[in-house]
């Protein structure tokens, strides 16, 4: 426990994404320093950080608690980082900028990991001095109750140190093996939403529905086995080969049917009334803490806690 | 509780569907009678029903079972069934043949309903004269562990009946407002196994970690708020319409490089190895075995009973 004690942690950008990892940092021991360059953001931060690490201590108490600094000197907060964890905006520019002023301060072995979503490790990597300490490595939104980290990276030893990093606080951590827009995750979570918005925008089924439909039955199998083992199983004593012969050319003649939806301002209409009537007066943030609810379950239950020892 | 006692149901088709369909209706108290025209799968039908019913018996108790009956006489099967589940092999004749032959002998009052997953109410309901009793009310692999049911049929009565039917035995319904191949949950399954494909086909990533992405990311995510609700907390206090302002056209430039894989000899060796991996050494059973255990599980939370309780 606490492997992070000790180890100093920079995260730059304290939007949601840079709060949460702070807070998962801190959880597992490290002394983490926050930089923003807004420090107005400071006070939601901290907000943030705190309700993350109670819930973090819900999943699992952390044996020996880091802590989170809130830095007004770029250089000072990350001097003696082993990790820079960037969260920048999604802007090659804004990105590229920010590496030249880490580059300028961080030691010979720092690595810098960017957060992006949707740009490619190759997108930012030009320029960089360092671009053999230099990954992308996506977590998926909130990181502290999601565990998925996608790294991607051309230097397997420097892969090899952050995914320790990110196992040592509880991440599963996947390898690309070639830079992609939207990773793995989002690329599939792209795909599955032009279908979601298709069944919505030609009234096939209402937005509740579609979301019942998944939570109930694909995304329930998904979130047990995924999608290339659930076909596995599909397949029965055969397997997926069995499985791709016997029902492969239906899955080819599916492909042919999905939709190409556009979200023009009437399926947009449609996608916010459709969630509307399905919050049924449900605030953002009453919504959010029942998603957290679940997820700090699940979190509980891959770690080995069963539901009722605490609460 | 036992709702469904002294309701008879014929199960019609004894392979893996009607199998677990049966169990899981004689679990809840009714009186099943499965016919299958080959009255030897009848010996492995009963297998999986006592495997079923064992399952369910851990997920929830049953307070007055019911009994399953393998019948030899097709007229007799169905004698005063108030539902005729017909699982037979994904042929529209075979299906049609079949509702000629139900017919002739069903009481007036009985629903057919048809656990086709890839052909649409349209496809089979011509020829039926009873079209306004017949539904189709597709299950999610497999039937008894996985709540959802997709309910199409034309007469919001019968389907407001066969939907009670399905809710007393703990399923979640969704209704279609219009008749699709695939259904909703078969729909979404194709967009992601197409992106899914493609990623393994491109050597962006192997089948594993496409799979382990999947599990610990979106459909850890989806399986807790689906896909829609997802992004409605993806957008902020402003929730949706904030979101797709926001994140709509880099949505829809992540969809417009989405892959068109096609399902070759070499994408399918790849995609075979790849589970192969994924298994490392595991047989068929042994992971269908586990995933049922995560689908145990996941049923007793849903259902409100704490992990500990039994076992």
């Amino acid at each position: 426990m606490s492997a992070l004690s000790g180890q100093r942690i920079a995260v730059v950008g304290g939007g949601q994404i840079g709060a949460s990892w702070s807070a998962l940092f801190a959880h597992y021991g490290a002394a983490v320093t926050l930089w923003d360059p807004v420090t107005k953001t400071y006070e939601i931060a901290d907000k943030r950080i705190r309700r993350a690490r109670s819930q973090l201590a819900e999943i699992c108490p952390a044996v020996e608690a880091g802590s989170v600094e809130f830095a007004d000197d770029f250089a000072e907060a990350l001097s003696g980082a082993s990790l820079i964890q960037e969260n920048a905006p999604e802007s090659i520019q804004t990105k590229r900028h920010l590496y030249e002023d880490i580059e300028a301060v961080v030691t010979d072995t720092a690595i810098i990991a960017s957060s992006t979503s949707s740009l490619r490790w190759s997108d930012l990597s030009p320029g960089l001095r360092v671009s053999d300490r230099f990954v992308t490595a996506h977590p998926f939104h909130p990181p502290h109750l999601v565990p998925l980290v996608e790294i991607y990276g051309i230097d397997p030893s420097t892969c090899d140190r952050v995914e320790a990093i990110y196992r040592t606080t509880d991440r599963v951590t996947v390898r690309l093996k070639k830079d992609a827009v939207g990773h793995i995750a989002n690329r599939l979570a792209s795909a599955l939403y032009r279908e979601a918005v298709h069944i919505v925008a030609e009234e096939i089924a209402d937005v509740e529905a579609v979301d019942t439909a998944l939570i109930n039955g694909p995304g329930l199998r998904w979130a047990a086995v995924g999608v290339h083992m659930g076909y596995h199983l599909g397949g029965g004593d055969g397997g997926l080969a069995s499985y791709l012969d016997a029902l492969g050319p239906s899955q080819e003649r599916r492909w042919a049917d999905l939709g190409k939806p556009a979200l023009d301002q009437s399926t947009k209409a449609a996608l916010v009334a459709g969630v509307q009537a399905a919050a049924a007066g449900r605030d953002v943030p009453m919504l959010e803490a029942e998603r957290d609810r679940l997820l700090i379950d699940s979190a509980r239950k891959r770690l080995g806690r069963t539901f009722d020892e605490s609460t």
